[in-house]
């Protein structure tokens, strides 16, 4: 490996350009919806066309692994020696829903580039973070014959429906998984500020659904004497939170652990320029929350408890005069270090279930569990990454605590316990909302840097030690 | 007037019967939708239909009468003399949305008879009390050449949206309308019972909308600093009733006027037959309500607030962890005596738009307003309902309130001080609801009943006085 390797790999990365956003259009057209089972079809498609991609490029072991989900993608490249650090890389080619579907500008599978965007549904969510490896790992394999270290891929199916499959999945695949670190290729940066995150929150989603009389009825033959399902839906969103914005659910704080002087000091840091960012982005006039802890605090570092969507009887155009036999919402709640999932989901179960009455029925259905990580903050694969974005950006990443949740990774840290950094590719706006859009700037960019980091790697890493 | 014409006419309306029932399946397949702006040619089509209709029966005068919304049909036959009364027959020709479209069980726009049952979206509500009325004065017509008595048809289509034009419709159509009874073709009896309605209650609906966020946004990204408007929407929906179950919106129950001790003992006498119809019908294990009144003086005489339906953010198959942009609920509520539509709207705007916060906006539309109604309880018309009942149905009706709400007949009641009965013909199940069906016996049940009290009232009546 010489700097000519690297200069050659850009230089192919940089003539290859155009192909390889064809490619990546190609692979954004396959609507892989992984939530919606309407989409199995399209889902498998997209796995498949992953996996010929993969042998196109020169990597080994390409297959598609089934899950009790969604399937997994995998690949490997291990001729770096064995003195290499071998990267496992994650992404997921699975996308959100496209609903509301009238607020798309554009067909959200049918890519447009526009004033230097990239619009489709997965442009920044994940598709991107596939794709970019895959090109960076072309790129060098076209202009060098070998990889500078050992890469293995791991490409999932089912992150959009919180990952129910994956804990079992990396249970019965350590093996195949083992590696020295895990780079996390998904979420991104902006675009003036290339970012590391420090932190991932965990997740538990549910589905909560009131149900009373059998059919929809008349609300002037039944109003005053059969109770709404609605009526109680309401009630029980009312009482998730307090009136000073805290989660009511008992025992839902308990095992949070407050945050060491170094990581408060370091948020604090960023509060105001995140403020800035955060609001111009949420087109909110004001932010909301527990007035004890600071904005990014609430944003990365405490738990959360949204309602994403709510339902029953009529919602099209004017009235319909009905009680509605059934009523429902679904539910996110975000977790930080120490919640268990497991544990929350049984507090909220326990929580909403307690609304059941003698005239209505209540049903929770958890539909996502996920640990939430914790992330490198220095050592030798943080410094790789640093000396990446410097060579690319022109900036050295910020360290960033990530209010998302990744199910997957909480439970590849827990049963592998694998080192994790992240290098996102999503650089752009509209993440699981209308109108997702990539700024095309960052495909080639996020390819060269990725080309970098991985020779960085192999230059920094003390045999296969990359911390 | 003879006994013989009544017997010519019931005997050309049995001969016809299978014309006349192909007639109604015509009438059931025009999708008249009111309140969904998709169905506006439909709604015309039933209108143009209905008026041809009437013409080739004989009637005069037939016509579309514009409204800001929905026309109304109009037709008369004013020759059976200065001293006889005139009946204004009151049906509307629009019908209920049909979702959840996937609960029906045949196309609710395609009739099916089966098991003695006529399935269609309006079979009972209400277009067969159009239909009926018309059949009727078709027997009469072509089997003695003259009705008994005058006759004005008013039928309207916007009563499934609250008629929120017919007010207007009504104060400037004064002589038109002019006549010495109203009867009211809308609702229905039980099969072993025929009922007269002897009140009606009002009506408010209305549409409450949340807003925050410019777009839906990440749960894990904005999860606990930006305020959701989904929790508002379950907080304002919590508000409206207090643990009781009575409206909690100040001022909601200051008019209401008590019930008379008779009122109060009809109600009672009542109470135990239909609370076992109403729960069997309902398909809920318990009644729910205020415990301080019976369970008809809640279903009849007190004011109802029901949400019909709420939306907001996701609510497809599996999880999607965003916060929605919006969300909001419609809600209907239903008032008596003395409650005022307008003052009610007043209150309920206000008392949801103090919700609104420095994070979220909220905003009322009032969807549609009217007033409630008394209706006769004695007199000549209702001897000539009752004998027209026993002479088909074997059985005197009952004496009944109404818990449902007909907006336009408060409208009438106040503007034009007209006496009103009913003469219900939706005898069925499942109104407002998939599979509404009518028993077939009382199509050809309800013409001979109709028949019927045409003649009685003509013989009864003091001149034109019914009363």
């Amino acid at each position: 490996m010489t700097t000519t390797d690297v200069a050659a790999a850009l230089a192919q990365a940089r003539a290859q350009h155009e192909r390889y956003l064809d490619g990546f259009k190609t692979f954004l057209r396959i609507p892989s919806i992984s939530t919606d089972p309407a989409y199995q079809a399209e889902i498998e498609r997209a796995a498949r066309w992953l996996v010929q991609e993969m042998e196109r490029i020169g990597l080994e072991h390409c297959r598609i692994i089934p899950t009790a989900g969604h399937p997994v993608v995998y690949g490997d490249w291990l001729h770096a020696g064995a003195d290499r650090p071998t990267v496992l890389i994650y992404a997921h080619y699975d996308v959100q829903p496209v609903d509301p579907r009238e607020l798309w500008h554009s067909d959200p599978f049918e890519p447009v580039e526009r004033e230097g965007k990239l619009f489709a549904r997965g442009a920044i969510d994940d598709k991107v973070g596939v794709f970019v490896n895959l090109k960076a790992l072309e790129a060098i394999l076209s202009a060098t014959g070998r990889l500078p270290v050992n890469v293995k891929l791991l490409f999932e199916g089912e992150e959009e429906m919180g990952s129910p499959h994956m804990t079992d999945f990396v249970r019965e695949q350590r093996e195949l998984l083992a590696a020295d670190l895990l780079l996390i290729s998904d979420g991104g940066s902006e675009p003036d500020q290339p970012v590391i995150d420090t932190a991932l929150r965990g997740i538990v989603a549910a589905e909560v659904t009131v149900s009373g009389p059998s059919h929809d009825l008349h609300s002037g033959t039944y109003g005053g004497i059969v109770h709404n399902p609605a009526h109680l839906v309401g009630r029980i969103i009312a009482a998730l939170h307090d009136a000073n914005g805290r989660v009511a659910i008992p025992g839902f704080y308990d095992d949070v652990a407050p945050l060491s002087a170094v990581e408060r000091e370091l948020l604090a840091a960023q509060e105001a320029a995140m403020r800035e960012t955060l609001q111009q982005q949420a087109g909110v006039r004001a932010f909301w929350g527990p007035a004890e802890a600071t904005l990014l605090e609430r944003a990365t570092a405490l738990p959360t408890c949204d309602v994403n969507g709510l339902y029953g009887g009529y919602a099209g155009p004017g009235g319909k005069t009905i009680i509605p036999a059934r009523a429902g919402f679904k539910v996110s709640m975000r977790l930080v270090p120490n919640q268990d999932p497991q544990r929350i989901a049984e507090q909220f179960s326990a929580f909403v279930r307690q609304f059941a009455t003698e005239t209505l029925d209540v049903e929770v259905q958890i539909l996502a569990l996920g640990w939430w990580a914790r992330l490198l903050t220095e050592g030798r694969a943080v410094e790789a990454l640093k000396r990446a974005y410097v060579a690319t950006w022109g900036k050295a990443p910020a360290l960033h605590r990530e209010g998302g949740s990744i199910p997957v990774m909480g439970a590849i840290q827990r049963e592998l316990g694998l080192p994790m950094t992240t290098l996102g590719h999503g650089i752009g706006r509209n993440v699981h909302a209308p109108n997702e859009f990539l700024y095309l700037e960052y495909f080639g960019r996020g390819i060269a840097t990725t080309i970098h980091f991985l020779y960085n790697l192999a230059e920094l890493a003390d045999g296969r030690t990359v911390i």
